[in-house]
């Protein structure tokens, strides 16, 4: 049961990926969108079909009433926009790398609402385990927005803007950039006619060994073998790979260097 | 039931991982080990011990009547050993990088038994799905290494030496260093105390992702998206950590680069 205070009316500024799935699961959770804005229309007309709210793509026409305002725009687009509202309700970007600070002249309250996760419109996810990350500019405001997080997701952090920042930073590095590893394989693989399939046991085995033990300690491989003659060997088979020999290079590098600083330590 | 000219009798040259590993599968399916080779009487007497085999560590005392000889080795002492040997059984070795022929004057019938799975000594593995790319010196040792593959795994792949190196290659990129990816994204979150664990749902998703879709189609981040305001503002927090600075310049310059190439095909 909500409290009276609590958030009913959610406008939705923006209408991607982010801002789809989240509107999506509040609505799914008894919240009212009562607007989508969008620069584009087509887009936001889509999701407030979906969600049954109102679209403006005119800031002129923002229901300045509402509970709560989430932001789910690119980063450069919410700095364009910070500067010409100020609403009533609580105010939130969903940005893992702007501070919270940014929307101190919108509103008197406001904050973060992060959700640490990739969507894709087209990939249905659920928000369940998702961790969701906060900051609020004050305790009442934080409160409310816990009670909205943890009607989405089980798994809420409270995280200053600083701390949310490097949050962001490890979630590039082990997604990603990660993910860009695959691409690599897949392409190298593809051109001796070898199906990606192959790597999945492999690629498997290492999900499950990050979920249980520090990332450092599965570390395996030529590299942390300082096995040179196979760091050799690949070196010249990435003559054909010029787009991917420097990465190799400088990651089997930063390997053996952390592996010496450790054996020293 | 085994043919009359099937395999039973294995020698492993090597007690290291990948040779425990598979010592302990072989003879859970009823294989016997009868000698387990290493320069290092410890590591040797152990899996001796657990295999009940003999222990050599000096190789005038290899037998050479059995079946099947495993060389589960580093690549440098695989290329020390076999001028020192001449056996009648098939001799095979596990790596990715060496080349079949490596093996040509030991024995008339050779080949590669290479499982594509990381071990480590500690973390038990079942081999059922694990990839095994068998080649062969003819079509009867073929048959055979066949045979005790199927006995151990359902996914078997024949493989030339040229194309086991690409595997290998894509294997480093996709799990090696991959895992380097999240020893990265660890330190960062260490510093700033920050569990890693709030990172596990995102990489989940992307480990679902890679097994349904292209890797490519799964890329996402400031990089694929050009967001030259989030990329600089990393750049910047990662004054903090010069080892992995360059990583992110280079990884990410090369997102970009291959984002253009595909939009301008």
């Amino acid at each position: 049961m909500k409290s009276k205070n609590s958030i009913q009316n959610i406008v939705m500024l923006g209408a991607g990926s982010v801002a789809t799935h989240m509107a999506l699961a509040l609505q799914m959770h008894g919240y009212h969108i009562s607007q989508v804005y969008s620069r584009t229309s087509d887009s936001a007309k889509i999701l407030s079909q979906r969600t049954n709210s109102g679209f403006i793509t005119d800031l002129e026409q923002l229901d300045t009433n509402a509970d709560l305002y989430i932001i789910a725009l690119k980063d450069s687009v919410v700095e364009c926009l910070i500067k010409k509202l100020f609403v009533n309700g609580i105010v939130v970007h969903t940005s893992g790398t702007l501070p919270m600070s940014l929307l101190e002249n919108m509103s008197r309250n406001y904050g973060v609402f992060y959700p640490l996760q990739t969507f894709s419109k087209s990939r249905p996810i659920r928000f369940d385990h998702i961790p969701i990350c906060l900051e609020a500019s004050d305790d009442e405001s934080l409160a409310a927005l816990k009670q909205v997080a943890a009607t989405l997701s089980d798994k809420i952090y409270m995280m200053d803007s600083s701390q949310r920042q490097y949050i962001h930073l490890a979630a590039v590095f082990s997604c990603n950039f990660s993910n860009f590893m695959y691409v690599a394989a897949a392409d190298v693989l593809r051109d001796h006619h070898i199906s990606f399939e192959i790597l999945i046991p492999l690629i498997r085995e290492f999900f499950d060994k990050v979920t249980m033990m520090e990332p450092w300690d599965a570390q395996t491989g030529p590299a942390i073998r300082e096995d040179k003659g196979i760091i050799r060997k690949q070196m010249e088979l990435l003559d054909e790979y010029p787009e991917y020999k420097e990465i190799y290079r400088q990651i089997t590098e930063k390997i053996i260097e952390r592996k010496r600083k450790e054996t020293n330590s």
